[in-house]
């Protein structure tokens, strides 16, 4: 407890968990006990509208006058209202926590946050229960369209949380009831099937959203097991394609404060797009194909043990290194290390511009099955598997798709706001896989701008960053809203000029080749 | 509904039914339904903040393409938040009703409005459940202090409303679910027990109030049959013992709009009392003694057939000429009959200024028993008891000390700020009893100032009717907390002062004769 107490003597003056000491009642001061906490609370904060649940209303008389009129007080916003979440004995054995979400459609990930010291308690990540139904948003959305279907994806999410806050709870020696506040940040869908509000008209044009700002909601409501007083935030979507877990990366970057030009990317099966800087924010999305994942690919693998993670092919001896997870025989190549593959298979002549695998090149590593064109990227003795590990002309064909379509997106949006890749001061990279890859291979290959390597600024899960600072200060939920509010969302027109950006960004690594200057030209 | 639907072209705009029709949702436009909705009426009322329960988002995306993107919203605001209470068909056939509540301490009064024509659909009474854990509020505290006490007192309260309710919706021939809005006025302790506030510290100095401004609370949470959604809006209160009620009635009398300063009386158990204009008020509060209402002279008796309610003695025969209700042979005399006699025994000589009985002038209505003077009001050969109706010593002086307590809280406030009775442009009076006294027997005993009698306005339940107002118009809830926050309560420090003002007005009308100009000199 003295940590706490440290932490709390240095404490942020800006935590959600705030200390007052109230005038006592006096036949002078006569104002009633409610109305005297939430006053003092309103001129600590600058704020006016604070509210409490009858729940804690009932209470707060006993509780002022068993700590002397002394509190700390547990609040939470949504950046309109403000509400108190709970009261806490003035000395620090009390603790107050918030658990910041992920709300991914394959994985969720929950942190558990002490909400005084904005440290972390603990951290857990489950696949999302509703991949039973299926894998995509689409299925999900379909199955939602009855009643049943909805509750039951409802319900999925509400277990998974449930059983991920017992864990966290255990696993910090701490009660779900010390829960006042849930930061959750999930795509459009996923926010609408928490909240069981109906996603169909989402994916039906004109797409449109039941609730983009759906503000605060109490935990009880959702079923969520927390504090009867916690209040679950979503981050508002911008739109049927632009979910609150990318305005929760916006906030974790940073770059609507920034004075320069700065871009996100969520690089993923979608490659989500912000470009902007404190004064205007330009957003898109677009397929960018599952292909960047690695999981589509033949020899292409989640991260695990045998799986390669680090690939280099020597350019004296066209050897190809690659070192595992684990440092056991190869079982398959998570995406980022594809990323590598590829961008040195260039470099080093074994494909082409176009991507099209140089059988002179490959020599004994070329194969041709059943027509199909491929090389040998690990051989049989080497293999895990007992097979050779190959890469197929079609499994390139993907890479190149996605890297061209995610380069084309890219170009649109800074050539809509009549910028060029070099007026970017700041490149932000989001999302598990973004967070992997090599932003010098992903220039190789013209998925990313040739910009220095020192403007890549990797987020991590950028989502739960976001959501865990919203819970670590009170500031955030002022940004929030001015966030989501001056995005501009481009629906990405999939004309004539998209797809001849396209085609010039379907070659290694470009048609353009003054666009990548630093990409060395591969040997013929 | 011919007639509903003119009420409806010819609506007043501010009324909490709000009509709009919505830009249709297209590719250009792909704003998510609940913030088009509210964003549209945020323009419409100039307001912000607008929030709606979970329940309404669900539904709302489906309701609006029933309805072509027009609705009629249900709208109820506490003066901080402004909430959607329910969406209705933008045919008028669906209504929205709501109901108002005068939370008295005796009775229960309840009136059924419809929201859009602010017409009443019906009213209702009841006697406080309560009265059978006790009569006074006192014992209802006591009995409030252990936790089944309280809840046992909340659940009377509910259990009445929840009776009245179902009347009411059964007589206008609607259902409980079409109630969005309900306004509550009661003095402290009531609010407290509706809401289950504990009220103990009400009544121990320095008298706290758990909340004074509890704002809106869900009318499921309180357990009240109405719309899910429904939000019961409490009054606030100033202190302990200047309630919800009473601002109520200030709302109703405009006097906080006024430029020229007004006095609100309300007459009962306690003279509770606000002196002021648009610019300033002034309250304080009294025991003016239960003799007021009648309840306590032996003859003294509630409102009911063969009861005395009009008086009148004349002055030639000095025969004492009377009616009953309904026309009954007398079996007591009500509260405001009650003055009218004092002051007609004062003005014919039957008792002198200290209110004593003046055996000489009495003859033979003058009678001792048991050493206690008191004389035959009504003889036993008129009466409808068979006894003779009389009027002790002891009665007489207690009227005249409620009447002197009545006039010397008057006399405290207007001279507390300066002012003289002949500065006040407006005199409301409010309360049951205090509608049906007649000034001018008041001022004849001194009991309200000689001021003329044009510049008394009897307002009535003044209680339900600024409850219906709040229900009937949006413009209130912006007025209410400001009421409440501009109200100086005045503590009546029962000190010298008070005491010699006190005892001067315990004469009829008043030791100092100029201030009762005029009040014509009894005949000696």
């Amino acid at each position: 407890m003295t940590g706490m107490c440290f932490m709390k003597n240095n404490s942020n003056n800006d935590r959600w968990v705030v200390s007052v000491d109230l005038p006592m009642p006096s036949l002078k001061d006569n104002t009633a006990d409610v109305d005297r906490l939430v006053c003092a609370l309103e001129q600590k904060l600058g704020i006016t509208g604070i509210t409490a649940d009858l729940e804690l209303m009932r209470v707060i008389p006993d509780m002022l006058r068993r700590w002397g009129y002394s509190a700390r007080c547990v609040l939470f916003s949504d950046g309109v209202h403000t509400t108190l979440t709970g009261l806490l004995d003035p000395a620090p054995d009390d603790i107050a926590m918030g658990l910041a979400v992920d709300l991914g459609t394959t994985r969720i990930v929950t942190r558990l946050i002490d909400l005084e010291s904005a440290k972390t308690a603990g951290e857990t990540s489950f696949e999302n229960p509703q991949t039973a139904i299926g894998d995509d948003i689409l299925t999900r959305i379909h199955h939602a369209s009855s009643t049943e279907g909805l509750e039951q994806l409802h319900g999925m999410i509400i277990g998974g949380l449930n059983n991920a806050i017992r864990d966290l709870c255990a696993q910090a020696g701490t009660d779900s009831k010390n829960i006042h506040a849930i930061a959750v940040a999930g795509n459009t869908t996923m926010t609408h099937l928490l909240l069981k509000l109906p996603p169909g008209w989402i994916i039906r044009e004109p797409y449109i959203p039941a609730v983009n700002r759906p503000g605060m909601v109490k935990a009880e409501a959702l079923g969520i097991n927390a504090n009867p007083m916690a209040r679950v935030f979503l981050f508002p979507n911008v739109g049927s394609y632009f979910g609150g877990d990318l305005v929760s990366g916006i906030l974790f970057s940073g770059m609507h404060r920034l004075k320069d030009t700065a871009i996100l990317v969520d690089v993923g099966t979608n490659a989500e797009v912000v470009l902007g800087n404190r004064d205007w924010l330009v957003a898109c999305a677009g397929a960018a194909g599952p292909a960047l994942e690695g999981g589509v690919a033949q020899i292409g693998s989640k991260a695990g043990p045998g799986v390669i993670d680090t690939i280099f092919i020597d350019p004296k001896t066209k050897k190809i290194n690659f070192d595992t997870i684990g440092h056991k025989p190869p079982l398959g190549i998570c995406g980022s290390a594809l990323l590598d593959l590829i961008a040195q298979l260039f470099l080093n002549g074994f494909i082409d511009i176009r991507g099209k695998l140089v059988p002179e090149k490959l020599r004994e590593k070329f194969e041709q099955t059943d027509g199909i064109p491929q090389m040998v990227v690990v051989p049989a003795e080497q293999s895990g598997t007992g097979m050779p590990l190959r890469l197929t002309q079609p499994d390139i064909d993907n890479i190149i798709r996605s890297k061209a379509a995610m380069y084309t997106i890219l170009d649109t949006i800074t050539s809509s706001v009549g910028l060029g890749m070099d007026d970017i001061t700041t490149f932000f990279v989001a999302g598990t896989f973004g967070s992997m890859i090599n932003p010098k291979s992903a220039i190789s290959i013209g998925m990313l701008p040739d910009i220095p390597l020192t403007r890549f600024k990797v987020l991590g899960n950028s989502s739960l960053e976001g959501a865990s600072l919203m819970l670590s200060s009170r500031a955030p939920s002022k940004e929030i809203g001015s966030i989501q509010s001056r995005i501009t969302y481009l629906e990405l027109n999939v004309n004539q000029e998209f797809m001849n950006r396209f085609s010039a960004a379907k070659f290694l690594p470009h048609t353009d080749r003054s666009l990548f200057p630093s990409v060395p030209v591969p040997e013929q």
